[in-house]
């Protein structure tokens, strides 16, 4: 029988941080140099790039276990069960818990543990633990607990994918306007019906040359550097990669699933970047000689920019609870879940509704 | 069919820190005072309770992901497989890659993807990602490759347990003694026989009262903290822990696999401390009524320390390669596979040589 989603949950930062907010920043390009351009134009050029108008930042009292614990609860609440009842807790992220002053990321106990605690659950059957895949982590968090209710370990299992990104930015990059913290979660059960739930998945990780296009390093102006890392990517060779490998990974898993190409009613990406998604979906459909159907590919980007692990959970949430304009999920639906992100890793989910 | 070890590697640090090297130290209480004991009694103390007299570091110029590749490639070569057939990584650590003068944890990419880069495997089938378990990561790895093999996700799996403690202990804390650095990796495939390879398991997380037991805190010398936070545990309470629970998931594992008490022909079990091992199997012992056999507690404590995810994995490759005096394992053997730490997590795998 295949898994189902029963219960969603999101939290959403308060902090709302605007492109305008950036104005006073000093940038450099990933050479050390300074940018040229006046501000109001790099802003300007980022927002027609990448979509977004705005993100979310954690306010500096929260930790990124703490807003997972709260999406958790709403999750649980939603699939309303017993959270004595859960089997697994598997917890997606890339940074641990960082505090808002801090350069270190805390993960001991693993952030599971910290949100197992949290929630108050006291079943010692229910195992946590931290998965680390890049930005597609909480798709892959999917998979796998898909893997253990399908090998009869786990019959039902939350799954989170929360990052505070605003603490592991560099303030001289242009590319750090895109990150953003966010948390969401879900419950994923043993269904009773064979023709919903999870029906097939694609994932893949590429090292061979790509490992480092998304990676730790140091701030663009040299001078700041004091032993300090930040997120970083190459921008370029990641559109590029994701635009050549992304569709075939999710036509991998669609045709996996035996569903047409036409019974797609939404494509939820990874927010990474507008302009990047559109291109993906685009492609996606060229595979099926088909264009994109209106209104396929619901997006948060625009306000809520990327926040890593927690983009496709929350977009997900959103739309389950009417809270993104124009986009519903109905019975019947077929849906995608895709991300890419630093590995690379590439993952896909086709789930009938 | 089960899952069987066609392979194992280690890699163990070449810099030996004898007990004696820690005599020059300042010790202080978890409360802040000052240790008022000298330090040879302090150290004799110690050894007495822990069994180490020496322990491994890592020179400063390797990281944790470059000696998880040397052990993998090792269990590569040991299972004599091509690396483009494995389908999974999973790298179990704690701490990512610390350089050995920074504070800051490295884990972007994973540390699976870089070690997929380090070995040069091409195939993007093969799905890397990282696990945060405590030190029974390595353990909790191969549950979770055993369960791939069995829904068929999978065939081959490089599981890797790697770490470098060394990078996150309080110079100012005697608990800091215990840890050291190392890496220990192993494949495992589909067998062909039902009555080899893993036969059963036993995985729990305790974090109601349990959770900050083994945690990320601030040096014992306080005005030495410096916004700087180190491995610390609270050591009795984790002892009375392990001794309660850990002979209870054992004994769940093994009555699972259907074995006698009698079949049992080793005990790997996580090198925390000796003194602690050791209670834990004569506790596991009394619950079949029995005594503890003569040899069935292979210990590499004494001369490598605690290297958290590592001591298992690392244990196995020493016995099967004739390294560990007096120790062998052979085919019809059963063994059980256990270990306990930071989540607090607990688990066992019965596996039949």
């Amino acid at each position: 029988m295949n898994s189902i989603i029963t219960g969603t949950g999101s939290y959403i930062p308060d902090v709302v941080k605007k492109n305008d907010d950036f104005l006073e920043n000093t940038f450099y390009s990933e050479k050390n140099d300074r940018l040229t351009d006046p501000n109001p134009s790099i802003i300007e050029k980022f927002q027609s790039i990448t979509g977004i108008e705005e993100r979310r930042y954690l306010k500096s009292t929260l930790l990124n276990s703490e807003i997972a614990a709260l999406a958790s609860h709403r999750a649980i609440e939603a699939a309303n069960i017993d959270p004595e009842e859960i089997d697994h807790i598997i917890f997606a992220h890339n940074f641990g818990d960082m505090d808002a002053n801090g350069k270190q990321s805390d993960m001991l106990p693993s952030l599971a543990s910290k949100v197992k605690n949290l929630l108050r659950i006291k079943n010692p059957d229910c195992v946590a633990y931290d998965i680390v895949f890049g930005c597609p982590g909480w798709v892959q968090g999917m998979i796998q607990a898909d893997q253990y209710i399908q090998s009869g370990m786990s019959k039902k299992c939350l799954v989170i994918g929360s990052e505070t990104l605003s603490r592991v930015i560099d303030p001289h990059d242009r590319d750090s306007m895109i990150y953003s913290d966010g948390a969401g979660a879900c419950i994923l059960e043993k269904g009773e019906n064979e023709k919903k739930g999870i029906l097939s998945y694609a994932c893949q990780t590429y090292t061979f040359e790509e490992s480092n296009y998304i990676f730790f390093g140091e701030s663009n102006k040299t001078e700041e550097t004091e032993d300090t890392l930040y997120l970083k990517m190459h921008g370029r060779k990641i559109y590029e990669f994701a635009l050549n490998k992304v569709p075939l990974a999710m036509k991998k898993a669609l045709d996996e699933s035996g569903l047409g190409i036409d019974k797609i009613k939404k494509i939820l990406i990874h927010q990474a970047n507008e302009k990047m998604d559109e291109a993906i979906i685009k492609r996606f459909y060229r595979l099926y000689k088909n264009q994109v159907p209106e209104g396929i590919m619901p997006m948060s980007i625009n306000k809520l920019g990327n926040s890593s692990v927690a983009t496709v959970p929350t977009l997900l949430d959103l739309i389950l609870n009417d809270n993104l304009e124009k986009h519903k999920i109905v019975k019947g639906d077929a849906i995608i879940l895709a991300s890419v992100g630093a590995g690379m890793n590439i993952n896909a989910i086709v789930y009938q509704y």
